[in-house]
């Protein structure tokens, strides 16, 4: 039971973005830009760094909405999996594999990333703007797990289907709002 | 030294925010929204969250910038001292006691936040929206923070006058860009 009245349609994130629409925008459009904008890496690999920070603050609704898009994006379940549970044996790019450990590294504090880990990114081809992206997208992510969690909003169980279906408007429509997002939303669930 | 190349004049958050502007300007107007926006929690109350939110973090630059900037609305440094230092004697309201609790509680994680506290909270007067709030700030605080130290930006001395300038600038001008922002932070520094 959310902390303050929320529309009981909307669970997780998507009541707290309609509570306050004005704060929500700014929101939504850094999302937009980071997750979805020009970037040298794929929006499945950057969903995949909103997917192992959500997971490291052990925020079970960020964790399932962006696990869902990393796979719409990456057409399997695997790598989002193996991200989250066993990293070392990740089928991603080496470069991938320091991103997202500097990733790990800012959800716990911004001063557990040491030059070192910053250094073997490059060394694996990692560009500054690269290194930037990740840190603050693990920041904003950081933002999110605590917005959702620390004002105890519902968190729908992955059996009914909802994170398929916000996974796939992610994908598909991004993170700005749209006119029949919510509607979208709540259609009947695609995968029971 | 910051871990991508930054603008050596602009330490902590500014040259951040000046290395990538396109990201930066929904940051900037969050912050507003949240900081300067119509509130029922004055200016300085809600850089009271900023700055017990950076504080607990270990955030340097951060907490100095918004203890300076909650000094400068409060017009006396003792409550910003006591409520990073010696909580239960900060001279806030019982409001906002709990109201700082509810966001150190969100810095560690936002599942820290109980609903016995939001009830004390409730209790005191605290409105639904200004619990939001308080969760949305210390969220955002939590972003500020890494984005600040995960990319090693420089935090000056506190002795170079550096924060009492920011803090001056945040509390007549606010976070929205505007064409001096920059000249008036390299300014001599105004105290010594």
């Amino acid at each position: 039971m959310p902390y303050i009245p929320l529309d009981d349609k909307l669970p997780g994130i998507t009541g707290l973005l309609n509570y306050r629409l004005d704060s929500a925008l700014p929101i939504r459009e850094l999302t937009q830009i980071l997750l979805r904008g020009e970037s040298t890496l794929t929006e499945g690999e950057r969903e995949l760094i909103a997917t192992v920070v959500s997971h490291g603050n052990e925020c079970r609704f960020c964790t399932a909405a962006h696990t869902a898009a990393a796979d719409a994006f990456l057409g399997e379940t695997e790598t989002s999996e193996k991200v989250k549970n066993d990293p070392d044996y990740a089928p991603v790019s080496v470069k991938m594999k320091f991103l997202l450990e500097i990733a790990r590294k800012v959800q716990v504090n911004g001063k557990n990333v040491t030059s070192e880990l910053v250094d073997l990114a490059k060394e694996a081809g990692a560009t500054d703007r690269e290194i930037h992206d990740t840190v603050l997208i693990a920041a904003l992510f950081s933002l999110y797990n605590r917005y959702v969690d620390g004002l105890n909003s519902v968190t729908p169980s992955v059996e009914s289907g909802f994170y398929d279906r916000l996974g796939g408007i992610l994908k598909t429509s991004g993170y700005l709002p749209f006119e029949n997002r919510y509607a979208a939303l709540q259609a009947e669930p695609v995968a029971q």
